[in-house]
C-alpha cells in the first residue's frame, strides 16, 4: 500500500533525499521526459546527485531539455517515478527491471495508477504530471530555470495537444503563463514539437488519403495503409499514431476509421467517434476495445475482407443506437 | 488626433453610454467578432441598447456567440470599432460607410492602428483584442457569463492557433484561464474551431500534396492547386489560406511555396520561410511583398514558368544570403 502526499510532502521529502534516480516511463512522451528532465535538473541545482532513466531511448528531438541520464556513475538511494501509471509501465530494458523494483516515491497524474511507490504524489485532475511537478520543484526552493521551463512546457503542451485537449483546465493555463513567464521558448518548441512533420510522415498521409472513402451517407470516413505503403514512405510507423484522428476532422464524419496492415499482415484498425457513437461497442464486435471514443482491433484478411467487417460492425452499431437498444 | 485611453477609462466611457453600434472588420475573424459579440452581451446585462455590424457576412461557424445584430431598429449615438485597425478595414457593405463615418471609440491590439476614433484602447502586446475586452467588460461591472467567455475565448484562440503562435504570452493564458473559469465551453469550441475540416479541403489537401515536390536538395518544398483542381474539389477559396502552412512544416524545409491559380488563370504564389531567409526578398523580385516570413506575390504565365520564375529566385536570395551580400 502507498502512502499518498501533498505537493509539501513530496517536495520535502525529495529536499531531503539524495542519489536519486529518475525514472520515465516506457515508450517515452513529453510529459515523462520533461517533468522527469525538470525535477533532475532542480534537485542538481539543488546539490544532489539526481540523472534520469528510461528504459526505451529518449527522442532525439527532446534532446534541448539537456537531460542528465543515468550511466551507472552513482549507488541510487532514491528511486522517483515520474508519469508512471504502473510498474508494468517502467519497461524492461537498460537496467530498469532491476532498478524500479522498489520505488520509493511516484509523482503521476494517471487516474489508475497502481499505487506501487512507497509515497504517491497523484493528482488526476491534472492535464499533465507537469502541472503537479512545477509545484513540487517550487517548493523545494529550486528555481524556474528557462531551462526547466522549456522541460515543463514541453510537458504540458505535449499532454494536452498544445492546450487543445478536453484535459486542458484553468490551472493548465496558469501554469504555463507561469513556465512563459520562467522563460520557456514557447515559440521554438511549438514549432519542434507541433509543427513540424517528417518528410516520410508527409508521404505515408498523402497516400492515406489518396485512399479516403465515404460511407453511411457521409457519415463514416476511412483510410488505409497496406504494409507496402508503410515500407514504401519510409515513415516510421510510430509517426503514424496521429494520423487516426484525420478522418475524423472532416466535416459530418462521426466515425473515422484508420486502417494500418502489420508487417504480418493482418489490419490494425483504429476506430474514432464523436460522442453519440460508442467506439468500443463497434471494436469490442471484432474481439478489441477501448474507449467510448478511442478504439481499436485487429483482423487477419485481405484488405476488402477487413473493410467489409468493420463497416458492417459500423452500420449496425449505428443502427442499433438509432433504435435506442 | 484620437486620444489613448486606459482600460478602465475606456470601461467608464462605455459605461457611461447607449444605443451603442459595435463595428467589427470586414473579413470577420474571431476576435473582431468574438470580442465585438462579448462587448455587446455586457452592455445588454446592463441594460444598454447596443448590437454588433458587419460589412461581410459573419461567418455561420460563429453562430454559437448568438451575436444581436444590427438591423436598424434604433439610432447610435456611440459607435465602437473592435480590432479595427484602420477606416478602411471597416469595409463597404450594409451600411457600415455611413455608420464608420465618425466613431467615437476604438478598442485594438494592432500595432499599425491608425488611431481613427476620438478615443483608443490599443496595446499592441495583447495577442488578441479579448485580452484588452475581458478586462473592459469586468471593470464596467458586467458579469463574465458562459456565453460571454465563450465568444472572449473563441476570439483568444482563433487570434493565436490556439495558443500555438508567436504572439501567446503568459497574460494570453492568463485570460485563457479565467474564461475557462467563467465557463467557456473550451471542448467544444476547440473541436469546432481546429478540427473540424470541410470535406471538399480535404479533397483540395489531397490534390496538393499530390502535387508535393522538393526542391534545393531538400530545403524548399512547393504545392501547387490549378484552377481546374480548386472548381473541382469544391474548395471555398478562403478555406485555402491555411494551407500555405502545409510546406514549411516538412522538416528540413526552409522555403515553403504554395501556388493557387486564380480564376483568370494566373498564379498566386505564398511563400512561407524559416529565420534565414527572407520571404519578402523572394516576393519583392516578383512584384510582390509582404513580411520576413510570409510574403507573396502572383505571376502571369502557365504552370512550369511559374514554377521555374519562383524556383529560381528562391535560389538567387538563398545564394545571396549565404554569400552575406
Amino acid at each position: 500500500m502507498t502512502e499518498y502526499l501533498t505537493v509539501e510532502q513530496m517536495s520535502d521529502c525529495l529536499f531531503s533525499a539524495d542519489n536519486i534516480l529518475i525514472l520515465c516511463h516506457k515508450n517515452p512522451d513529453g510529459d515523462t521526459v520533461g517533468s522527469g528532465a525538470a525535477l533532475c535538473h532542480a534537485l542538481r541545482a539543488l546539490d544532489k546527485t539526481a540523472a534520469v532513466l528510461c528504459s526505451d531511448p529518449i527522442p532525439p528531438l527532446f534532446s534541448y531539455m539537456e537531460i542528465p541520464v543515468y550511466d551507472g556513475s552513482f549507488e541510487p538511494e532514491t528511486v522517483v517515478g515520474v508519469d508512471v501509471a504502473s510498474v508494468q509501465l517502467f519497461g524492461a530494458n537498460n537496467g530498469v527491471p532491476e532498478l524500479a523494483s522498489h520505488v520509493n516515491y511516484c509523482i503521476d497524474h494517471h487516474a489508475g495508477n497502481g499505487g506501487y511507490a512507497d509515497f504517491t504524489l497523484l493528482d488526476s485532475t491534472a492535464a499533465a504530471t507537469a502541472e503537479l511537478m512545477v509545484d513540487v520543484i517550487a517548493h523545494m526552493g529550486a528555481e524556474i530555470t528557462p531551462l526547466i521551463a522549456d522541460c515543463l512546457y514541453t510537458a504540458l503542451s505535449t499532454d494536452t495537444g498544445c492546450f487543445k485537449f478536453n484535459n486542458t483546465t484553468a490551472r493548465t493555463h496558469m501554469v504555463a503563463a507561469r513556465l512563459m513567464e520562467a522563460g520557456a521558448r514557447m515559440a521554438d518548441l511549438n514549432k519542434l514539437l507541433f509543427e513540424t512533420v517528417a518528410k516520410e510522415r508527409i508521404t505515408a498521409e498523402r497516400m492515406a488519403l489518396d485512399h479516403l472513402e465515404y460511407h453511411m451517407d457521409g457519415r463514416c470516413a476511412l483510410i488505409y495503409l497496406t504494409r507496402e505503403e508503410i515500407a514504401e514512405s519510409g515513415v516510421d510507423p510510430a509517426d503514424l499514431e496521429d494520423l487516426t484522428s484525420l478522418p475524423l476532422k472532416i466535416a459530418g464524419i462521426h466515425v473515422g476509421l484508420t486502417l494500418r496492415q502489420t508487417p504480418t499482415g493482418s489490419y490494425r484498425i483504429s476506430i474514432r467517434t464523436l460522442g453519440d457513437v460508442d467506439a468500443c461497442a463497434i471494436a469490442r464486435r471484432l474481439g478489441g476495445g477501448g474507449h467510448s471514443r478511442a478504439a481499436g482491433c485487429e483482423l487477419e484478411g485481405n484488405l476488402d475482407n477487413t473493410k467489409n467487417a468493420i463497416l458492417a460492425e459500423v452500420e449496425a452499431v449505428i443502427r442499433e443506437s438509432q433504435e435506442g437498444c
